[in-house]
This record gives structure tokens, C-alpha cells and sequence, in this order.
């Protein structure tokens, strides 16, 4: 269980780190620009939800291998970079099993620090999303979190929300919420991208379909 | 006195987020996004300050209240975001209230943990404008605070300057200080944007108008 | 030596200070948002790497020597900063020398606080780097660090290394690695200058020529 926990993990942070290694091979960033927004991308996360805790140094600071994951599969990238973006729908299945075991895990950690059932759910959100944040603004982007597109930040927030309530409220083991809160959050996403669902924006166009015309 | 303050900085943390969620729904964000970029205004300045003061988690992830006044304000953006647009001067006031709170009340938390007068005025500033860099970084443009424009930053500086000068230094109670520190800020500010009151340049304009021409 | 060492890291202060106040000006900055970007690129190196050490309020927060000889430096480009232009040669030797200094005494702080070498290494780095990071987020701009350009972060990581792993590993002193690290930084990023020293990116043109055509 553990074991596979450890590998689900770091499968998680490499498919991240691969999000922003490619981030920083489409704007041109040198072999060290690529790995360093492919490594924050990959741990930022953790390092955000660690900061938030009062944990340091933060745990992937103080030991090395999520960083090592994350700076072979940047690595991967740079040299392979062509035959990724053939994967895409791959990637995507894989992101949305890092986002969900992020998510649930980043609620498990706020848990063990004995904060409010809210703030873990927080936590685990921004353990899910904080990577992807962090990478967008260094690449000088508009997090993509914030535009208009398949769900992403509500999965996470509903996955953290089951593993925080569930772990701080009743007395079933961790693991089990885990479990949950991660199918909850991946599940959601897939389903998501399957069907194609969106939040409205407040545009115009919106706001006119609201009104009844 | 202190129902009083909690009021006016839960006004000053709706007021904030709906800036926040304005210009969410000015780039067109998604309810999600629009609803996130609030949130990070309103309570972004208190979570840097508890980060550089070392409280966490941060009393706004710890407790609910802030994020869904927060929350509520960004929503009410969402929906009748055309009404507000037309109530630029009311909003202008009621930020400028905000913003000395925040500078007035961020000081004074600093001093509870017992930090220098110096820090105690930065952590005022930082927890006055935190939330608008944040918004502006995340929004990806250049934080307001930085470029030509209104007096705002230095109002927020002397105001909580004031709470931790007289709250370190002096014996008079802080509540006391909270008030001159909030009308201080509040005031300039006020002033600032009566009598357009700038900052210079270092342009060449500027440096020619000072060189007597 | 302690005083020498204080004096050269004011001056790495001053000079980095100087970077994020010269960005401010071109950017058409106020006096309020030039001293400001000058202040966070000094000090926001030593900030970043006490929050992730737990050091709270981060030094340079808590003592105001650190951030009033940033903002003497940023008055200075202010009011003459088309003198400053003309020095760009002197300029970029003190800017190495200031990396060099921060990855170096930002590798024994960290030590101090007996973390691993790895994160000592780390937080070394992020010390040299954080404030010119933070000082191209604040300024709208892609990090300078990311796009191919002479060699930065990889001397600062070497030579952060190096007063880590001796720091930890061996009885030698503290100050003799950090004059060696300080060296081997300073050292290689002028030597990288000297002979323009780049990492390859990934684009099409390097994939080609690296495929042997």
C-alpha cells in the first residue's frame, strides 16, 4: 500500500515536472530554464503546501528524490520532447492521477499538522494546483487554472474536501480516504474532459443566455 | 470597539476581492478563476503576513469566515458585476477604508509576536497591498502598485509606521494607535485622490522639468 | 573577515538592488514602485530563503540595514541612472561577485539550521537567484534565469554545493568554503562571460546540429 502510494506519488510529480519542462521548451527556455520550471512544476506543490504548515524546510527541499524525479523526467523531455506531444491523451489521464493523489495527500499532510478540517481541504487544493500556478507565472502566462477550460480546480477541491472531512470527523483509517478522495478527484476530471464540462464565465454572451433570450 | 473592527475588515476583505474578481471578469475567467482571484485578494495580504511572521497555518486558511466573505463578494461580482462598474467613486473609498485597515491591523498583529518596530511597519504595508500584487501577478500584469498612478503604497507605509512606532514605543493602548494608524493611511489616501496628488518618474520628462527647463 | 564579509554583501545588496531599480525605470516606474522593485530584488533572496529555512521574521525583515542600503542603491539609479549605463561592464563583474556571495552565505545560514546538504545547496541557490526572479514576475517579464543567456544559475548552484557538502562533511571551517564557493561562483560566472559559455536549448536548430547535420 505504501509502497505504491510512494510510486503513484512520484509517477505524479514526474507527469507534472513534464508539464513544465514542455512549457518551457515551447517558449525557448535553455536546458537549465526547461528543468527548473519542469522541477518547480513537479514539487512546487508540496513546497507551497509545506510553507503553509509551518514544515521546514519543506519536504522535497530537505530530501532529494521528488526533485530527482522531477528533473529526469524534465531531462526526458528536452531530449524527447517530439514524441510527448504525440501522448497527449496519455498525459492527460496521467496529470489527472497526480492531481488526485496530490490533492489527497497534500489533505493527509495538513491533517498530520493538526489544522482545521477547512484548511486541509485548502491545502490539499493548492497541493494539487500550486505546481501548475507557479509554472504558468514564471513562463509569464495567465495560470491556466483561472481561464475558461475542462475542470480541474474543482475535482481537486472536492477530493481534498473528502479526505479532510472524512480524516478529521470519523474514525475509518486515512488510507481509505485517500483512496476515495483521490478516485473522487481523478474521476471527476476524466469525467470532465469526457463530457466536456465547463463553468460559465460572466461574459456578455453569458449573461445574455442566463437572462432567458 | 472590536465587533466595530471585525466589520469593517471583513468590509475591507469583501471590497478587496471584488477588485480582485472584476478584473477576473474583465479577462474573462471563469467562474472558478473569477472566484479565485478574489479570494486571493481579499485574504492574500493576511496570508503573507502570517507566512513572514511564521503563524501557521495562516488564521485565513485556519478559519472560514475570511474566504467566504471573500467568496461572496467575488460571486456577487460574477452576477451583477455591470451594477458595480457604475460605482467607481463609492468602491475607491471603501478600498481606501480597506487599505488602512488592513496596513493599521497587520502592524498591530506583527507586534503581538513581539517583532521590531521596522518589521512590524513592513509586515502593515505588505498585508495592504499583498492581495492587490498578488491579483496583478496572477492576472499577468504589472502590479498597480509599481506604476504611475494614485498615492497608495505610502498612505499604507506611514499609516502602519504609525501603529508600530506607537505600539512598540509608547504605553498608550494599541486600539488607540489601530484608530490614528487607520486614519492616517485612510486619509492620505482620501486626500491623494482629491487633489491628485503623484509620485515622479525617472523619465526624461521628469529629469527635464527637474533640471529647471 | 566577518566585516569584510558584511561589507561585500552589502554591496551584493546594493548591486542586485540596482538591477531591479534599473528594470523599474525602463519600465516607466514611479519613484514608490522603482524603490520597490530595487528593495525585492536586494533583500528578496535572503526573504525567500528564511522562509523556507523558518526563520521568521526573515532577517533582512526584522534588521533594516539590509533593505535601507537596497533602497539608498535604488534612489541612486533613480536620480542618476543614465551615469549607471555607461558602467555596465563594472556592473555585471559586481553582480558576480553578489551572486557568488548570496549562493555561498546563503549555503551556511542554511547549514546553521542543520538541514541536509541537499537542501543547503538549494537554499544557497534560491538566495542567489530569488530576488532576480522576483524582480522579473513583479516587472511582467519571462525570468531572465529561464532564457538562454550566459551561464547564472548553474555557477551559483556549484558554488552553493560546495559550502554544503564541505560545510556538512568536512572540519574545515565554515569561512574557508565560503571563500572557496564564493570563488568557484563568482569564478565560473565570469569566466562564462569571458568565453560566452551557454546551455544548448531544445529547439529544432540545436536538436539538428546535436543529430549530427
Amino acid at each position: 500500500m505504501r509502497v505504491l502510494q510512494e510510486i503513484l506519488n512520484d509517477l505524479g510529480i514526474a507527469v507534472f515536472a513534464a508539464s513544465g519542462a514542455l512549457l518551457g521548451v515551447r517558449k525557448d527556455f535553455d536546458l537549465w530554464g526547461i528543468v527548473t520550471v519542469g522541477v518547480l512544476t513537479g514539487v512546487g506543490g508540496g513546497i507551497l503546501r509545506d510553507l503553509l504548515l509551518g514544515i521546514t524546510p519543506p519536504t522535497s527541499v530537505q530530501n532529494w528524490p521528488p526533485i530527482i524525479v522531477a528533473a529526469v523526467a524534465s531531462l526526458a523531455i528536452f531530449f524527447f520532447h517530439p514524441t510527448f506531444t504525440q501522448l497527449r491523451r496519455s498525459v492527460l489521464i496521467l496529470d489527472a492521477i497526480g492531481m488526485g493523489l496530490f490533492a489527497s495527500s497534500g489533505a493527509a499532510v495538513a491533517i498530520d499538522q493538526h489544522v482545521s478540517a477547512f484548511a486541509a481541504t485548502l491545502v490539499g487544493l493548492l497541493t494539487a494546483v500550486g505546481g501548475g500556478i507557479l509554472r504558468d507565472v514564471l513562463a509569464n502566462e495567465i495560470p491556466l487554472l483561472l481561464q475558461p477550460a475542462d475542470l480541474y480546480a474543482v475535482p481537486a477541491l472536492l477530493g481534498a474536501g473528502v479526505v479532510a472531512v472524512g480524516g478529521t470527523l470519523s474514525s475509518v483509517p486515512i488510507w481509505v480516504w485517500l483512496i476515495i478522495g483521490t478516485a473522487v478527484a481523478t474521476g471527476l476530471r476524466v469525467a470532465g474532459l469526457a463530457f466536456g464540462w465547463r463553468l460559465p464565465t460572466a461574459g456578455p454572451g453569458w449573461r445574455r443566455r442566463d437572462a432567458g433570450t
